[in-house]
């Protein structure tokens, strides 16, 4: 994807490794593409917690003075992509608190369809709130929470919310990690040595030399303590909703989620996306990083050569200072290099994963074309964004969306491509294997699963729009009309 | 004094400024000495409140960027000195949050008498502590009252707190300030230009300009808004209990507080040390800075010279490195230089403030007299310290207090004087003008003038130690004997 | 290249442009890969020179508020990987001195041969140095010169330096810059607007937008000042000897130098090593981001499709915390993860541009055998590096070279692969069009094209050993033996 | 002094000590009062030479890590207030540097009064420079002597020099220490446990605990090495010049130099003031901290009582933002507080030190006396400054100094105090107790000592206005006229 997205987060949570924090701060570093803002480690020792939370990547925020201020043998982890624009210290987790219970630190990746309502009706009650984030609302409710036990707290907590969470919550005696009901972001269980290791991609698995046992379950909760891992499953299980768009952009594609290998998947998208939308074309050209895999499929299924056209800038700091006579196309340029030699009079097939507000793909497609390539055709490896997500995607509301007001072909001349083609849903489906594993797709079709998400009304108010958006379904590719 | 005791909190707040962020700023710098460890500041625009903490200094923490971001009229700020020994950014002030009316941010200079039980009673409730300091407990307090006015939670809230506080409350509509009954911690009324400021102690007005309009009473509840300053007295009204340490130690000499002017008290205070423990000396050495007015006052009351033997270090960073083969009395070599010149082959009476736990009056006595000191008569400027305090002042529990197990003249062999001589308590109270001041003396007699401290059993159980402390209060000098 | 070797440094430079320190900042960003420890730009304002240096990353270390305290319509910069292992502001470019005829500025890629004694000359005649850095010998040199100008004083020092050098030079009326003459590093004229440029690579220019002119020819020095660019020759004409290397490894594969696109160079590379060392395998890896366009070179040529088996970290912070517990092949993991579903029981040709000591291939072996490949067969995109090299790239003495310890066979066995091969002399010297452009290639075969090499006398004590390593030329590949 | 001018520099050396750079640290700390703008300490491990230099103050720059960077049993130090304006690291001390004969550092406190000349002769030579300080000009001269020798060509160096400079020199196998033939700076010898020390000030020898030896003479060369201390007398032995100034304000009060105690002086200066300067008025006020000791002496000569109506902030930061909406005398308050419940409707005599340009001084009086003062009669401990210093102070050139364009009386009325007393030069010169001492007073006088100071020729034609000086010298004391 070329720039309009963000990523989200990531959690880990370890017990019973004397390197506890060490550990958790690879599992971090390796989960960092999950989310760039901020990052914390929660330890305890048995006795008491101990945080240490800052803004910016794992690499930078810890040094081994921190670490060693991190004693234990558990530890909990986030990294984090603030979803609500509120960009503090006070948002960054995990949220370490104090309650009748004792201490009890939070991390979560996902997000709370009634956060709001809870808050509210928190607030009413008298609760005070630090920050914007809605992982608050989880520890408020459990400590609100009567039961001794912090296990039944959280099992009462989580029959209150509604949305996606992958949770670990770390006190002196237990580290619980739980995942949705419908499962909508990835969850999985290692394990280092006989330590089991909870955390939200596989990869960080890899890095500590860690063995993959298995993804928790939608609705399972784990407790993990000196007794070793237990399994409660306290939910009415459901379809799983697992968010389709994991395997799109977010993951690594070393991951292993929802049943699938990740760059699996997205190399199949590719191979349907060519069936589906084929080019007259001499290359095929990946948005790096993200869409290199289809690109690959691509160029496997359709016969063009795979080329890198486009070489992504990996110094990129958080902020950069622009010229005041401003460079045209500045903010992808400093991300994306075209090489001319590769692209220079010739057709290119350029794969991407999405296209959000087409501000970026419309610099980008002339970025391309100045740097001398003939034609761009773009093809997207997933169908049209239309809906916005209320389960931790940072996509913006539907009048943003550009996909949500334009047809195909008024995008591809927004954007100003040759022509512009994106996958049906149905051919995202083909390249995913069922099983027990159903996924929610609802920023494509707007199907939302849950009751009650804040879109409700705004889609009752757009039905007419969902139906034209429906009817253009048939129609994703915009060839060039001269 | 020479370095057991520390500091504590200094508040402010501004209304109805053009630059209150700034000047929040300039007052927090003047009252800088009242605690070093963080300081923070929020603003209010009249929509949410912007707050910036940071551990360090004010002059280190705020740059002129981190103050644009402070927009607004109003303003409140803290520094701090953390009593309770956790000293993280958690527990910086002020302390912003969300609740059911909207947000709030409150600043606290003081001690709860009742914060742990009312922190379990609210725990119990269900509600969750982000740190550690009592001001968290306002905070919770007044959100969980159901009415609308902040200013009717806030009387609420205060109804139900024992203890010491200056407090300043911040709303994007409001600034709060009020005084716990009994008036244990000073807090001042000024006024720049038209806009009405609150601060613990007068030189802060001093700096930024501003003029001195009066001491908020004792149990006085100032409600500050567009419309000006409103003064309420909702609690019953009680003889007050003013902290008498912050004349003997706390308050900068150049602030006016209790009604008195602090440096013309410390001076009497020196004046009547001299009367009661006269020495025969060629010099009166204070310990800088605290030390300088009793030990003027010493000085024209004994006839002996006033000589500045010992010279405080002003560049003292917050740790020192120690070399491995150790200097002697090190800890206090680096905040003090004995000037051998003036006091070599000289009886020194060096005059203090208050022994605490005696290790660093020991490494005192020694460094003047390696530098050549004949005699040193150690005269300290209050009665000895022997009992704790649970109004914000940070003395160590009773088992610390050197004066608690030891006899005068017991403390004046441990510490190596050739006579030590402290100010009884009556001497102290006629430096001091009632009228309608009285005065919290407790850490001298014992006498909390609230219920319920959370030293009652230790009292108690102390009773026959403090029947022996009272016995000796007869003998405050501790001659030399050979 | 997996990691052995380190990067060098580029430089920039621009006359004539409001912006003149903003665009200096991008364009070193645009070559941030030349050398990340150091990074320095030098402005002038016709009057005087304003420098900012620091060590670490361009977009870390230069701040809006840094950049506008470097004025002035002209700049040169700097990035900087320091060769000799002292890693020290101190050696930071550019290097700003005052001498005799005002103050200068210089900015150099390269390494001279005969630093060491130009160096002890200088000293013998009272010269002082700051750093380890060869690039104070040129202001030495310049500085010691009689002459008024600056541009006669640099090329009678450059008539006394032998070596490698694409320098820039700044006084507050100059921008003078110049390739030796063998043109062992690149240079870059380019045109923004009518501004003239200067860069070691071409992807600097595409990054502001500025227009590539033509490389600057080896021995030409361009004086740029008000009055626009003059072209001289001041030196006697060679055939070049352009590094080789800049290919294989180092330039950007956007970059255009020595005549040729580099990303087709190195594609080139990789079809030949299919021809000259082909494997039998199921999937062709390259090690990312530098054996990418080999690797799809070799794929192309032997029809084993290209996989991307290897991603590669891009979140790498300067130094890592390995657990005490060490890792296996930490080192490598930080920054590779090999992706285990592509890998897993598959038989591998990994593509890497190099082989240096041996230890960080050994460990990718390794990792990549416990990933689950089957077979690993590495093949290098470059004869053996069995030379060290004196014109400024970063190889160790010959004998930390495993190549030149160990036939290709013993290399094999010491990494652990299954087969090993490398492209021959010949082979690489056919993807590289000669015409006017000829190559230095010494560190594969020791030819070192100047006389005077601190090497001289090592190469003649191995002549036998060179002799030896000759003989093993015919044998590049080692295929399993068991 | 209330703030025109500014402090100097420091150093410090030690040999043959196993914490020779933590001790460095104490001694440069122990010395901070003599620069705060940069500090750096050289190490050597007798191999070579280990260096951190950075701006700010020690105790913020130097980390355990930074020392434990910093082997060998010995190292110098350097603390710096920049005098030429440019204030950056690369003119901070130590400077490190490689010749012919290795490598050496070179720490200076001081000024050259032939540097721009020495330097344009270097320079002329192909010298080139790094920064702005005289101190690289003694490098460069050492580096230029063709004998083997660092202790000869250090001889010959200083035989070129002209001015003031106490001067400490390392190398791998030597520390050189050496002080100006007239002595203008002081420099001491001290020895900590058979380790010898040098520094500028005796206190730094007091924090670490070392002994005080002597006073380096005038004109001596220390060779210190592993055979201990060896004093050599390379120079033609001349009436010495001490600077007056260090006694007047720049030493702390506990240092002993120039063969007096530096608060025995001022005191005396005080006291003399009194006798010459008698006031009408109710308390004397020290302008804190430099004025204390002389306002002391005028109070126990005048009998008038000695009061802290200034009290001195220490907790000021490097920069200070001053709201837009400007206070009045922001710079002054922000530095001093007055007590105004000591000095209202009082009549004071303020002590300062002297007068620079008079801004300083104006809004002093005006802070005074808007705190109430009823007068003030401002008395400084010295004669008019009214001639610029060559040697080391940074003292304004005469056009900006108020005493070279003004009369008393009219500084008087420019600064708004009721009266104004300078001490006379005669009166000064009593209170220093010449023997073999002998003093330079050419900031009050224009004697310089030396021929060649850049000044030579503004005095020949000043000559009329120092004739005018002198004759206004009968007159300093300006009273009030209405």
């Amino acid at each position: 994807m070329s720039g309009d997205k963000k990523e989200l987060c990531g959690v880990f949570g370890i017990w019973g490794h004397g390197e506890a924090a060490n550990l958790a701060y690879l599992g971090l570093y390796g989960q960092q593409h999950r989310g760039q803002e901020s990052a914390g480690i929660t330890s305890t020792d048995g006795r008491q917690l101990y945080t240490h939370r800052a803004m910016g990547l794992v690499a930078d925020i810890f040094s081994r003075e921190h670490l060693e201020k991190l004693p234990g043998s558990a530890a909990i982890g986030h990294v984090r992509y603030a979803t609500s624009g509120h960009s503090d210290l006070q948002s960054a987790q995990p949220i370490p608190v104090g309650c009748w219970r004792g201490q009890v630190a939070v991390a979560h990746n996902g997000n709370l369809v009634n956060a709001v309502e809870l808050r509210k009706h928190l607030e009413r009650r008298g609760a005070i709130f630090a920050g914007s984030s809605d992982s608050e609302v989880f520890v408020h409710l459990m400590a609100k929470n009567s039961d001794p036990s912090w296990e039944t707290a959280l099992i009462a907590t989580l029959s209150q919310v509604r949305g996606a969470y992958s949770l670990v919550v770390l006190t002196p005696q237990q580290l619980l990690a739980v995942r949705d009901p419908l499962g909508y972001r990835p969850l999985i269980l290692g394990d280092l040595d006989g330590s089991p290791i909870v955390c939200s991609e596989s990869c960080a698995l890899n890095l500590i030399g860690a063995r993959f046992v298995r993804e928790v379950l939608p609705g399972e909760l784990l407790v993990i303590d000196d007794r070793g891992v237990t399994s409660r499953r306290p939910f009415v299980e459901h379809t799983s909703a697992h968010c389709i768009f994991e395997f799109i952009y977010f993951a690594r594609p070393d991951s292993f989620m929802f049943g699938e290998s990740v760059h699996r998947v997205r190399r199949s998208l590719g191979r349907e996306l060519a069936i589906e939308a084929p080019a007259e074309a001499d290359m095929v050209v990946p948005v790096p990083d993200s869409g290199v895999w289809a690109a690959m499929g691509y160029a496997a299924e359709s016969g063009i050569p795979f080329e890198m056209g486009l070489i992504r800038n990996h110094y990129v700091g958080r902020t950069f200072i622009e010229p005041e006579s401003s460079i045209r196309d500045f903010g992808v340029k400093i991300k994306l290099n075209p090489v001319r030699e590769v692209i220079g009079g010739k057709r290119l097939v350029v794969i991407d994963d999405s296209i959000v507000r087409g501000t970026t793909s419309r610099k980008l497609v002339r970025l391309l074309k100045s740097a001398g390539a003939a034609e761009v055709h773009l093809r997207i490896s997933a169908p049209p964004t239309r809906w916005p997500c209320y389960y931790g995607i940072d996509i913006p509301t539907r009048s943003e969306l550009i996909a949500a007001r334009l047809s195909v072909d008024e995008i591809r001349a927004y954007i100003g491509a040759d022509s512009l083609g994106y996958l049906s849903l149905e051919g995202l489906m083909k390249c995913v294997h069922p099983r027990e594993h159903h996924f929610c797709k609802a920023c494509f079709d707007g199907a939302y699963r849950q009751e009650g998400e804040p879109a409700a009304d705004e889609r009752h108010r757009e039905a007419s729009g969902a139906a034209r958006a429906a009817s253009r379904e048939s129609d994703l590719m915009a060839p060039v009309r001269t």
